[in-house]
């Protein structure tokens, strides 16, 4: 895989699929974050992409982010200076300026919007992120391993209002900063976890931005060829196939700032007669069989992919009747630690199962 | 009147009552902020009280405060120091230092914290304050009247959690600090209003701590002579005496950092036979006769007193059985601008009554 060096405006197609992909079923709905970063670098030429060790030790990095259920953020659209405002309400705070801008997770909306930030304020993007997928939860970053403070933490909605936090620690943040999203009408946007350039060279997930880049290519080029692009992600991403089959039942909520539900699938083709459920939380989080027996489950990927044209869905697009490859993911090994998995793991979402690793689950 | 120049930890005992008579209700239970006045001024010397025209025009000058259900914080003992880091956050985003500290209303406990907030920090208190009582929510005091905005705001609650609020509005304030102070566990304190000298000779209800304290020494004189204090406080305060009756049933609950309900009283004596109704959110907002018929509404004063000793009773003391005199004070005239009704009339509440001035309403 070709690591990419700066985005420009054409990058941006492959860049909204890719991170759609890694959302697994989170991460927002790429459209309108991509409209924005199109814009941005229409406006202020195309985004320089760092390598992590590119960075001085000392330089200031920080993750901006949309934060609340993505469902609200199809209703309401952000007015475009709201992600500026948190990073500049941040900057205030630490009396400096930003020297990069970085992706908290992998998703569409959340792998676009730091993208238009970057182009607006004139600044490179680090290539990597905190979590190499989506998760809902703020403390869920590889940072919160390796001690890193989400505070202070800035939020800004589209009215004006902006706030800054000082907790305790990370799962305070995220508890507090909840509220406040939903108090903001679901959605709001952030800018949180400053960091050195040598806290950054520890703790992020490195090459995330390629690896959206390249995935997105590969889903752009095989529809091109009028193949469908599992086999190929399959492949490249040493994914696993899980389920083919047809949604027949979502059971959605909006509750306490989470898209939370799960859904129905009866199988199709090979899986006929099979049923496979997926339980999510923003996120895919859970995939079992008709037995209850888990497939894949949290901090591994989840991916819904259209049957036909092989477009990444997320929870709030879903619907009855969809025609699906449900695809399966390793996380990033820094998830498989026990710190990680405190964070991520099933436990943490009130699932019973015990973690067991996505290649290490039989399937027949 | 006498006006008060300084604050002893002898005064304390009579600020507290009166600060519990003008709270209406509400205002929190005076006991823990007495007590965190004693041992400040204990330890620090007496509160210089200080005339608002005795301001510089250019002085800053600063309410702090206890937000959230009352109710909370009997179970919640405050740390200490949560209202100086409250204050000391507020400095630090105001980069400047107070002169002066000030009550955002009278109550039980926020007539007493903001003391010891100013006996720790070696500063003089305004006499005056926002409300000339109680109203339960953070946009109802009379700088709001005088566009005096409550942001930048910091809330700070005894875990160690610390938040800063730019809102667009003081209606915002209010929705966005009271869903923190829910995830506070329902309390948390809170510096906000910061204002110049020139602004709060403008805009603040003058010598609230002074009447506070003289309300406070009636009750004492009075019950010192086993004298019930009604007579002497309704004849100094142009008070009415709505009724004497026994509490028979209390419906309170605590919702939305509020605590809200209402109250029934059977009349005793001379209202033998008569019932009346207390409605409250944390503050009793209005009192109904047996038809529903108001004799007492927002924004004028609806307090209650023990039966027996004269002692001001709170919306979260009261409790079936309790015998009590309740009992009606005009309000300050600046709430009965048409402004001063927008903000904490009967309608805001929800209540239908128009607005009659107690001193208008006809009782038999």
């Amino acid at each position: 895989m070709r690591p990419i060096t700066e985005i420009t405006r054409a990058d941006m197609a492959h860049i909204a699929l890719g991170g759609a992909f890694l959302g697994t079923g989170g991460g927002g709905d790429p459209y309108i974050g991509k409209l924005m970063a199109e814009q941005a670098i229409a406006e202020h030429g195309p985004v320089p992409v760092l390598d992590v060790e590119a960075l001085d030790d000392d330089a200031l990095v920080v993750p901006v982010a949309m934060m609340g259920a993505p469902t609200v953020m199809l209703e309401k659209l952000p007015r475009g200076d709201e992600a500026i405002n948190a990073l500049r309400s941040l900057e205030a705070v630490l009396g400096r300026k930003a020297d990069a801008i970085f992706c908290i997770e992998a998703g569409g909306l959340n792998s676009t919007i730091p993208i238009a930030v970057a182009a607006s304020a004139g600044l490179p993007i680090v290539d990597g992120d905190g979590m190499g997928r989506a998760f809902p939860e703020l403390q869920m970053v590889s940072m919160t391993m390796f001690g890193i403070h989400a505070c202070p933490m800035a939020m800004a909605d589209e009215k004006g209002n902006a706030l800054v936090l000082n907790t305790v620690d990370n799962l305070s943040t995220e508890k507090f900063a909840r509220v406040i999203t939903v108090e903001m009408g679901g959605a709001g946007l952030i800018a949180l976890y400053p960091m050195t350039g040598r806290q950054a060279k520890e703790a992020i997930l490195r090459g995330s931005l390629s690896l959206i880049h390249n995935i997105g290519r590969i889903i752009t080029t095989e529809q091109a060829a009028n193949r469908n692009p599992a086999d190929l992600l399959a492949r490249e991403l040493n994914g696993v196939r899980l389920f083919e089959g047809r949604v027949t039942d979502v059971d959605r909520r909006t509750e306490g700032g989470f898209a939370r539900g799960q859904a129905r699938l009866e199988g199709l083709e090979a899986y006929a007669g099979r049923v496979l459920t997926l339980k999510f939380q923003n996120e895919f989080l859970v995939a079992e069989d008709e037995t209850g027996r888990p497939l894949a489950m949290t901090p591994d990927l989840i991916c819904l992919l259209d049957l036909e044209t092989g477009q990444p869905i997320t929870t709030e697009q879903m619907g009855y009747g969809f025609r699906v490859i449900a695809f399966g993911l390793p996380c990033d090994p820094k998830w498989r630690s026990p710190h990680g998995l405190d964070l991520v793991g099933p436990g943490y979402f009130g699932y019973a199962h015990q973690y067991q690793p996505i290649e290490d689950i039989e399937r027949n």
